[in-house]
């Protein structure tokens, strides 16, 4: 089994060399990594931020491994050349349209949250954003009208098919968890949100032990500050998805805890191939420093070898030890704690 | 100066009441009233959402008092007819393409937030949301593609000239303010939004005197709950400003206590011509029922009243009032308190 490790810019490399800690100390037979360059890194190596080797890579490979892309020395490059561009391209290259990004209150943590101790007790949710279509994929252009003005453009849609599989993940999704998924768009402005609306209506036949609901997204930002103890597996679009699951970041407590698992429909030898990364980003401000949490980093392994590689006890043990870890007391700067990058990965390792 | 007076659906009228009741109490000289339909009540009636007398009396106003349109009963009609469509039309029609939403925190409701007390105590902000263009009123579809499969679009779209007016107007408010600008957009994925920062960057030499910063809207959704204090004035495009502000309402503790103004470029004898209208939709859950908290009613009155006719003393009085009447605990089934529509409206009115 194949681990290509990209960990990117920013704190990416140094998140990543403790999850690689972690995944050492785990001594799994037959795993294999392999690295490749990433983001502005790669830019500044190979002219490209996803430049064709790395993406060989990831395709042979069974999972990925992702740490953070994006550098302000990048902001003024040409739009295909900024290092956010390797992970939409990744996400698109490899057909990774389901993001799972589950969000749940780690014990202890209850004082991190910026949320009342009693709402925050509560969150146990279960993110699952499309991820290869939406406003991010479709035609986008800064154009000249013929007056002279620039019209900036990007095309919004999704088709059927694409609303289609991603509702069966989030079906899924909720049949192995609290059986209740709640739909957000905005369909009372937007065709493609009327459509998405139609299609998980459709396919909400084939899951009749399944409650759905919906949401438009404005309610939704507000219930899930409001109260969201009362989302169980929450659907939603690409762009949509960008803002709730950060936004719901902060209501466990700190964005430096939460994993991601973008799959598609490719099987490996146990289970589906994926791409694994911190839902945070590069934190240019901080890196190199030792200050960044490597939770989310760690935590997202769980996630690659839960889903990729069918290997459940592993991840449980892995998230066993980093919720073991959390509650005694062992925080980064994230969390108000001294506890450095390299001392978290050790406090993991010493808890599996 | 005339006033239309849009009740709308759900407890639209019954806000509306009381919004009018306390307008009478301050018994100002030279104001005239008028009543039209608008949305499901104006579909009933009229066979239209926003039928052209109601637009004519809009048109002929110096500003319009909105209460709130949507009616589950109109779900299954053409997005056209739907009650929603009022609200859109009139924001065009109007050419009110600046949304002024303020939250800000009201001494004694530091409790009702769903953030901690220290965290909520420090919000006081303005979301300056554009209303005339983006996603909201681009091209729209739900098409079949020739190989049979459904494909849902609209576009995204800002032209500079709306940009640049929006940004005038924001920049503007933050002179009036802490002045601070945060303008926040997705310019890593969205061309509109590169062409939305390059030229809020431009307006931005016209004001020296305020500190602009750009926000990713992923982030800011993270940040309005992390640390809303933060914030002075943000400005955004129609979509995240929707999103964002109906998130703001719930760090101030109800959706039952924000205003809002549209304004165009529209001058009045006294002000600007604008639409006023709380934030909340029209809640059919609880319509008629006394349940609503007519206090957002209120105070959008008094952006009327500061706005469009330019007595910035009256409009200071009405929110004066409001804020005793939540220090001395009148509190509507929102706040977790017993006071009905009407008798929030009364003590309102018992301390102008
Ligand atoms: C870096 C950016 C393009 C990306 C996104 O918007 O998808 C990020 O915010 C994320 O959520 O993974
Ligand atoms: C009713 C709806 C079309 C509207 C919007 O999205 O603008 C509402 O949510 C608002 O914020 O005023």
């Amino acid at each position: 089994m194949k681990i290509a490790c990209l960990a990117g810019d920013g704190i990416g490399p140094e998140i990543m060399a403790e999850a690689k800690k972690v995944l050492a100390a785990l001594d799994i037979a037959g795993i294999e990594t392999a690295d490749a360059d990433v983001g502005g890194v790669a830019y500044r190596n190979h002219g490209h931020p996803l430049p064709p080797e790395t993406l060989e890579l990831c395709k042979a490979a069974d999972a990925v491994l992702f740490g953070a892309v994006g550098d302000p020395a990048c902001d003024n490059l040409e739009r295909h050349l900024r290092p956010e561009q390797a992970i939409l391209g990744l996400r698109q290259a490899l057909t990774l349209f389901a993001n799972l990004r589950p969000a749940t209150m780690f014990a202890g943590l209850e004082d991190m949250s910026a949320l009342r101790p009693e709402v925050a007790r509560q969150i146990d949710l279960l993110i699952v954003r499309e991820l290869n279509g939406d406003v991010y994929f479709g035609e986008k252009a800064i154009r000249t009208l013929p007056d002279g003005r620039r019209q900036g453009f990007d095309l919004m849609s999704y088709a059927e098919d694409e609303v289609r599989r991603i509702a069966h993940v989030a079906f899924r999704a909720a049949q192995g968890r609290g059986k209740r998924l709640c739909s957000v768009d905005k369909a009372n402005v937007l065709e493609t949100s009327q459509l998405w609306r139609d299609v998980v209506i459709e396919v909400s036949a084939e899951y009749p032990d399944v409650e759905l609901s919906h949401m438009y997204v404005d309610n939704a930002a507000m219930q899930l500050v409001r109260n969201p103890g009362q989302f169980d597996v929450v659907v939603t679009g690409n762009l949509f998805g960008d803002i709730l699951s950060d936004q719901a970041s902060m209501c466990v407590g700190s964005i430096g805890l939460l994993a991601s698992a973008s799959l598609g429909e490719t099987q490996t030898a146990f289970g589906t191939k994926g791409l694994y990364e911190p839902i945070h980003g590069s934190a240019p401000d901080i890196a190199g420093q030792g200050k960044a949490n490597p939770m989310a980093m760690i935590l997202s392994l769980a996630m690659l070898l839960r889903h990729s590689l069918g290997l459940d006890a592993q991840a449980a043990r892995v998230e066993a030890a980093v919720a073991k870890a959390l509650a005694d007391g062992v925080k980064g700067a994230d969390l108000g704690g001294s506890a450095n990058c390299a001392e978290i990965g050790d406090a993991v390792v010493a808890r599996l």
